[in-house]
């Protein structure tokens, strides 16, 4: 029988952080650090008292946390800097423990970057949703150079703030189709009506491009019918893994193989 | 191949937290876990801040904690309650986590208490030391019914104390024998003079039972000797296996078998 390595003193601990923690992390970050040789181990927790769970943090020296809903801005006067990837957008989706300095990132921003780097800017979007990752999925088109967007959301005060933030316009129904569809809201997501869309049947028939950043189902209604109807689609799980291979970059200074993520990713879904 | 299990999102954490962590507590608990198919794991953190490292223990919903040196008694006004076991000696080795009320235990004073069950309370003894350990040892004697004892301290303030505290006379040199010899000192631990003996080899001649908590090496010189003028010896890694099998059984609600227990031990020392 192989002995499998065992979690030890010199182990380094990385973790997450959220109000319903899935599995997802967990998966991929410890398949990748074993595939790497890294003695490293990740652990999802959940939490009710934040300001606690990061003094842990820094009391424990974990290396590094992914930080998700609903902690992403309610972290930031709780750490001790911003990247400009989370100062763009002021929201942490990742802490890294630099020896006691807790610093915040955004991994889902580079993650939409590279996802739309080869559109062209000038095609128009609708984006509906006015949460954390609605903020770094506009971050990203902006700073893309998307000139011609409009922000789609119920919550009048949201919605017009985050589009006046980033110049786009701003509208509370779905009524207004686009080149690019973009859907961050959980609208779809396991849990609720996986029936419901984010956008009329005939907005997607008139787009080219349905980005739908619901992670779990791997396939939403929205980007079934998007991808039945021949349209290019970015899925909730193609952010989910660019944006957790930054974070094992960061923690680890690794950079795995394609095959190691790719590898890690299916594992991840199992 | 066969997967082995990954850290998940229900994987409960226990850990410890010492000054200086060493890989016993990590070897020996994570093995029992795995022989006991137990989805938990363990990790040994040391921390600067032991407010903050506690807080983050209820933050994060830990399990369980080891707490060693030199937490052992700051901890206590950061818990909410303590089991008789700590009450009794005012010294916590261990903090266990009841759905966010965290009761302080000590499994070290449970571990004397089974490894003197056999010996006649009428023997006599001597102990050297005036630390933590040092009361869990005392107060298990005592509770034992063993009546006449003296406690060997240089520290003349915490050496009478811990006398009075338990009815025992105290010393400042050890310059007494009797027919029980206890270490509870770090003399010829690790790290320090491996050749010191904390009582003298004419001492060491006249006692019948010798017994060392230094934990390594596994065998002291103190113990050497006595093993070679052939008394009995109880050494601090039976200690240390008792005491770990009592948390292992205070986190898990699991009592491993012996041979279970005795594989863990070998693995831990490895």
């Amino acid at each position: 029988m192989t002995q499998k390595p065992l979690v030890g003193r010199d182990t380094r601990v990385c973790m997450s952080l959220s109000a319903r923690p899935g599995n997802f992390g967990s998966r991929f970050h410890n398949r990748l650090y074993e595939a790497c040789g890294l003695d490293f181990i990740y652990k999802a927790f959940s939490t009710t008292d934040l300001v606690a769970a990061i003094g842990g943090i820094r009391a424990l020296s974990i290396r590094g946390c992914a930080i998700s809903m609903p902690f992403k801005e309610a972290v930031i006067p709780l750490i001790d800097e911003l990247d400009p990837s989370a100062a763009a957008i002021d929201s942490v989706n990742t802490i890294v423990n630099d020896d006691g300095r807790l610093v915040g990132h955004n991994t889902d921003y580079g993650a939409v970057r590279l996802l739309i780097a080869d559109i062209d800017p000038a095609t128009d979007f609708v984006l509906r949703g006015s949460g954390g990752m609605a903020k770094a999925t506009a971050a990203a088109f902006r700073d893309a150079g998307f000139g011609k967007g409009t922000l789609i959301a119920r919550n009048e005060k949201a919605g017009r703030e985050l589009a006046d933030l980033y110049g786009y316009d701003w509208t509370p129904e779905p009524t207004r189709s686009a080149k690019i569809l973009i859907n961050v809201t959980p609208i779809g997501m396991d849990g609720g009506d996986l029936a419901a869309l984010p956008f009329e049947t005939s907005a997607i028939e008139q787009a080219d491009i349905v980005f739908d950043v619901v992670q779990y189902p791997a396939e939403t209604a929205f980007l079934r019918l998007a991808r039945l109807a021949g349209k290019r689609v970015i899925t909730g799980a193609d952010v989910a893994v660019l944006q957790a291979v930054e974070q094992f970059v960061l923690y680890t200074g690794v950079r795995p193989s394609e095959t190691q993520i790719a590898d890690a990713a299916t594992f991840a879904r199992l």
